[in-house]
């Protein structure tokens, strides 16, 4: 259940109820794709990185280790030591980027595993199976994440499409919670509106599926190589046909900016795998820009990544160390540097909320979207 | 200073006062080669692993970062941000193993870096210079690591070159302790007797260098390839000659076992990379014996690596999670395995420790040598 506290022009201060906890909105959630977070960060360390939301990967956790083997494990939740909400993406996405010798019909995929090669079926109903299984509080429906650009006639076609599957997930996912071993009886299903850059598909989209009364939705289909300006353009089309008293999820994105540009724009919920792999190459966000740790001016600098940051890796460790783990490439630097980037980030989703609560957002969104995206 | 509280047949019930902290023995380093755990285990996660000392590699700091670069953050201690007892190996294993194009003179050595080739020359007074730089609580001097099996002549030549070596570490140190800017002033040396496998030159260099009184003396030079009973006759032999008011340690080794061995003929102290590596495998060491966890049978086990073990990730994850997360390679994986090795081995001194405490290590130690070894 999504409650509206209070808004300042179109951006949301709100909360979200799950049978796993309330979400404090605007929302970034941390992507675990295998249940875990790349670089060696575990649901535990989460807690002490203000992580609210884990987003795991129904693809990844269907090949690897298997939604049987989770289901057999209690669900997710027990299996990867959670018990904040999690966010299952649908494999969606992942069956169009990853997935070898794709083809699409109105049934589903059928497509070959990245792994293993193996052959693999997944439409709507295999994906909504794989996340009951999987027990998440929050599945999303299978979709089409159309590539981009695309051709306009295609797009129409594709979303009417995405709009069947959406029925077929709701219904599979009403049926499965009725029935008596489901892991989680109460798990919530958002729909994700497709239209690539065209603001009459999107709107169309977005039109139909806010009629099934689902607990969210998504704009799905950006961040996917389109200039941000065209990004903007399109949430601004799109929002206000999405329902205002459900949660807004804007899908993979993004930058610091990005995220304060969408919540200006009305957005709730964000995900992204930009802090973790930025991390890993060393690319790491502070309240003052971007810092490149590679750097040779950091060699003997004994400050921490941010001065400002109260991350437990800015409380112990110098740019100096951090700098030379990175460049010996041990894992520790991974597992460090991308502890300070989650962090950045979830307390980059506090300070918004406190603006927002304060009625500053409008200010703070002035003045910083200038200084994030500096690079240092 | 070493104190012996208590022995029981050869095995010695020590502890080992430094600068940082005392040393409890018998003990096991934990080998953070260029400052950092292999495996993304920070310092501070050594606290919670209950191990006492840290094992870093000249070589390796002396190539990247550069020793004057932790020289100009405030030596080692500071630069990693470990308060407690650093060991630093010479370097004299890694120049003779790992780099390339090596040239022996009675100088030193000239070898090129296995980073990027750079043509390096380190003899005594550099290792020992690079050491002081670093700043660890003790120093190892500077020796030739002959290569097994090794002829009886080429050995005796180089272990008295080693000896004259010793000689010229010694004086190095006690010039650069003496300096106003030095980080350590009471950096402690360990020499190390050398011999390859013949007990005669063994027991030589032993006794002339134990004439040196050092802070502590080492057997270098085994775990290189030679059976483990081979190894047992060697320490058998040399140990009566090494000084009893000084601490024993033998570099290099080993499986828990080896580990038992070596106590068990009054060795005091160990370093070994295999709980590291090897946890990076799946091989996880346990009271019950070696865990292979890439096993299909752990695919559904809820239970933890090692029912008996206390470590942070035996209280919070199952074996089907672990394995799920080898097998996706996951970094999270490397870390969390890492950590219950290191756990294992360091609870393993303890657990030596009070035994001896109880004068029951002997009745311990052949309980457990079936044991320990066995694979599951």
């Amino acid at each position: 259940m999504y409650t509206l506290h209070g808004m300042e022009g179109r951006a949301r201060r709100g909360s979200f109820e799950t049978v796993h906890g309330t979400v404090q909105m605007p929302a970034f959630m941390n992507v675990a794709t295998a249940g875990a977070i790349k670089g060696g960060v575990s649901a535990q360390d989460l807690k002490e990185l203000h992580c609210q939301v884990e987003l795991c990967n129904t693809y990844h956790l269907h090949l690897r280790p298997g939604d049987d083997v989770v289901r057999a494990m209690g669900g997710l939740h027990k299996f990867i030591g959670w018990d904040g909400p999690i966010l299952t993406d649908s494999g969606g996405f992942q069956v169009f980027s990853l997935a070898k010798l794709r083809k699409i019909e109105e049934r589903g995929v059928s497509f070959q595993s990245h792994i293993d090669g193996k052959r693999i079926f997944m439409g709507p109903e295999e994906s909504i199976r794989i996340q009951s299984n999987l027990g998440s509080t929050i599945a999303m429906a299978f979709d089409e994440c159309i590539e981009n650009p695309a051709e306009y006639d295609y797009t129409a076609r594709s979303v009417d499409r995405t709009t069947r599957w959406l029925h077929r997930c709701k219904a599979e996912l009403e049926r499965l919670s009725a029935l008596p071993d489901t892991l989680n009886p109460r798990q919530m299903l958002f729909g994700i509106g497709q239209g690539s850059t065209y603001e009459d598909l999107r709107i169309r989209h977005m039109q139909e599926i806010a009629r099934l009364e689902l607990d969210g939705y998504a704009i799905g289909g950006l961040a996917v190589g389109e200039p941000a300006e065209e990004m903007y353009r399109v949430i601004d089309a799109v929002e206000p046909h999405m329902p205002p008293d459900k949660p807004r999820y804007l899908m993979g994105v993004g930058t610091p900016v990005n995220i304060l540009e969408a919540v200006h724009r009305g957005v709730d919920l964000f995900d992204c795998v930009m802090p973790s792999r930025n991390a890993r190459h060393g690319t790491l966000f502070t309240w003052e820009g971007v810092r490149l740790l590679g750097n040779a001016r950091y060699r003997t600098d004994p400050a921490p990544i941010d001065e400002s940051c109260g991350c437990p890796v800015c409380r112990s460790y110098s740019r100096a160390y951090l700098r030379h783990l990175l460049k010996a490439k041990e894992i520790l630097a991974y597992r460090l540097l991308v502890m300070h980037n989650l962090y950045f980030y979830n307390t980059l989703m506090e300070r918004i909320r406190r603006e927002l609560e304060q009625g500053t957002f409008g200010h703070f969104y002035k003045t910083m979207t200038p200084i994030l995206d500096r690079r240092m």
